[in-house]
């Protein structure tokens, strides 16, 4: 049978590369339409906890697992099996080499490891976050000299990830989802493949306008909180309180959203992404000052906690050096766990090195695991009176909804609050 | 009787100072409420026209200035008749200097016309848009100067206008109003007035958060405008349609809000109301970098549009000197008769002193008036067939709804578009 007919009746077998954040709600998502799906994976750990039917994500549940194996899930370490499937989605990391270059080397390793094995009447399609020209100039060569006609015999598409752990209005199904091919009969087969799992597709006229589109999103995000965090520190000089400030002006109905400040940036994509763009943009002379300045303040903003860390014990004629903090969060976002990129880490380090002594409490984190910068050896301690009002600091980083404010507010000597979670007009509330 | 019933029961009498696209629509508001209303301005022109039931600001219909007279609205330029109202509303403008300082002078000359006049009782607004510590610097010590207790005998508030002309869903009515009181009871009384005629107030708690509000709305503004005009010229040199991306980026239902770039910013507020939050932060030492950036890169779109129009004359051997061109749209933005810091304005002056031979069509000017920076002679001419195909280039520079696209499309040579009407697949169009 030919591949659309295949993918329009869900008789076409799913390989999915990559089973994080994006590739494991991806591969239930098509289970639950009835597709047959392989996962692909390098880390074996990962390959035997999703063939018991177990989950190494909180926010997806065994049951998914076990229910897309009943459909004929299975995952795997062998990238010989990619000749088996009829779909290959490569959902795999795209992070920042050391000098905000991008690390294309999860995308290239993969095309090495399946470039043998692909077939005539394969459709792939890259998900991961990356620059404009990305599939054209990575991909399709490999395609090409693997000797395949692309648009004929093989197809090629690019379709970005929009998934947003943690957010209860929208899921994998309901989020529009960009669809893109390298030709027409490419954009076809991509947007039938989606189609058939989520409610809208946004068809473009080109991989390198779908690529643009997901660095677009993330660089909104990331420019509009650096202007937030600059604006606050500049409110802070003038006694202003600019969550106050953000919710009055997000009572004009058109023309504004609101952005909040924080301890800096976290996760996967926004401290990230927008330097691809960056990267790219230098190779045809050009400048993206928006990205470069929100980078720059956003990386600055842990220090700016530290300070107002520091700012706070001297009032009170104390030093860094020795007194007690306790961390609230870890995580880069309010209930989550995730760490990647978390401005909480640094700031944990930063203390550390000025001789703080550092207690935390996450519930989402029993201890802190090694990551690639930090290697802490910390346990999560859980909240209480005698904790709170045993600590000089009690320094507010994630906001989960989890805690306890009411006694945090009533227990701590002082708070630096970074989230904006408590009302300012309390004497011991420090907006950070 | 005291301030407080006489506003609730629509019987003070209100003065509004400064008769623009502020004042004019708030005395209209309060008259359809019942209020007498007195406006007061130093043109004695608008003053004439006003007391005579004209209008001279077009999407304001001179039937409901007529219909306030009835209500008892009369205007004036004897401001000694200030003592004879219980609402003082100040409206004035607040333009940058040449080296992008406040001018506050508007603001200074009504305090100098007026301040002799005030009496017991009253309540001071102002609506003027401005840096955090305005009113309590330059209104308060005026105030108390003339002997009265603020907050006892006499009140003051901020409370920054949302007008937005040519909006046809959001009126003076439905806007939300921010409003502010130097003291809890200027606070009351400016709330309670404004409950008069809107329907949503928001209290906040001070006049420089009010102040701080506003000026927020704009730096957000003309920050996401900077960036996707950044991004379009980087965009540009990828051959990526911006306009494509932004759309396919709008189907993300969380985290992105559309902004859209154009030939560079115009109107009263956007390009102009950053700057009074850069001065006063250097006051204080600090720096405001996101609207600095926006500031050059907005500032810089004009150059950036005449560099397309000289690149798509070079391409068919020609040069700007010589060269026809048919300018559409003078207005800073659609359908709306504005021409105030208007980039069409700075286009015209490039081309022309480059030697281009320009004409242009805009139906809400039937000439250029003179204005601060530009006296150019040409007339309006109206758009046809001939008109189109005899110029080299035809610019678009506001995309007004009453323009035939059709004809436009069919019958220039080369068409310049700076506001992504044109879909740009047609050989002829140029995006700017």
């Amino acid at each position: 049978m030919k591949l659309g007919p295949l993918i329009i009746n869900h008789q076409s077998i799913i390989g999915v590369i990559g089973l994080g954040y994006v590739g494991l709600p991806l591969i239930i998502r098509f289970s639950e339409e009835g597709f047959k799906t392989v996962g692909f994976d390098v880390d074996d750990s990962k390959v035997d906890m999703l063939n018991k039917g177990t989950s190494y994500i909180k926010h997806i549940q065994p049951e998914k697992i076990s229910s897309a194996i009943r459909q004929g899930f299975s995952a795997t370490i062998d990238f010989s099996l990619i000749s088996d499937v009829d779909i290959i989605i490569i959902c795999v990391p795209t992070p920042l080499g050391v000098h905000n270059e991008p690390d294309l080397s999860y995308i290239q390793s993969t095309l090495q490891s399946i470039k043998v094995h692909l077939r005539e009447n394969q459709l792939l399609v890259l998900e991961s976050t990356t620059y404009p020209g990305t599939t054209e100039e990575e991909i399709l060569p490999i395609v090409e000299d693997a000797g395949f006609i692309v648009g004929d015999n093989f197809f090629i598409g690019y379709s970005p990830e929009r998934e947003d752990p943690g957010n209860k209005d929208y899921t994998t199904k309901t989020i529009p989802k960009v669809v893109s091919g390298y030709t027409e009969n490419c954009l076809k087969l991509t947007k039938a493949l989606y189609d058939q799992i989520v409610d809208q597709t946004v068809p473009v006229s080109s991989p390198r306008v779908a690529e643009m589109t997901k660095i677009l999103e993330n660089i909104h995000r990331a420019v509009n909180i650096g202007l937030v965090n600059e604006l606050k520190m500049v409110a802070d000089k003038m006694n202003i309180d600019i969550y106050e400030v953000i919710d009055a002006a997000a009572t004009k109905p058109f023309g504004f959203t609101p952005y909040y400040p924080g301890p800096g940036l976290g996760g996967h994509c926004i401290p990230i992404d927008p330097f691809y763009l960056t990267w790219k943009a230098k190779e045809l002379g050009m400048n993206t000052r928006f990205i470069e300045l929100a980078g720059e303040i956003n990386k600055a903003m842990p220090n700016y906690v530290v300070q107002k860390v520091g700012g706070a014990l001297n009032d009170i004629g104390k030093s860094i050096r020795g007194s007690k903090i306790l961390i609230l969060g870890l995580a880069y976002k309010k209930n989550i766990d995730d760490l990647r990129e978390s401005p909480s880490l640094v700031i944990i380090d930063k203390l550390l090195d000025l001789g703080a002594d550092i207690q935390y409490s996450d519930p989402y984190f029993n201890q802190i695991p090694p990551t690639r910068k930090h290697k802490l050896e910390l346990r999560s301690i859980p909240i209480n009176a005698k904790i709170l009002s045993d600590s000089d600091i009690v320094l507010l980083v994630t906001d989960h909804d989890d805690y306890d404010y009411d006694l945090i507010l009533k227990e701590a000597k002082i708070i630096i609050d970074t989230r904006g979670r408590f009302n300012s007009d309390n004497d011991k509330i420090v907006k950070a």
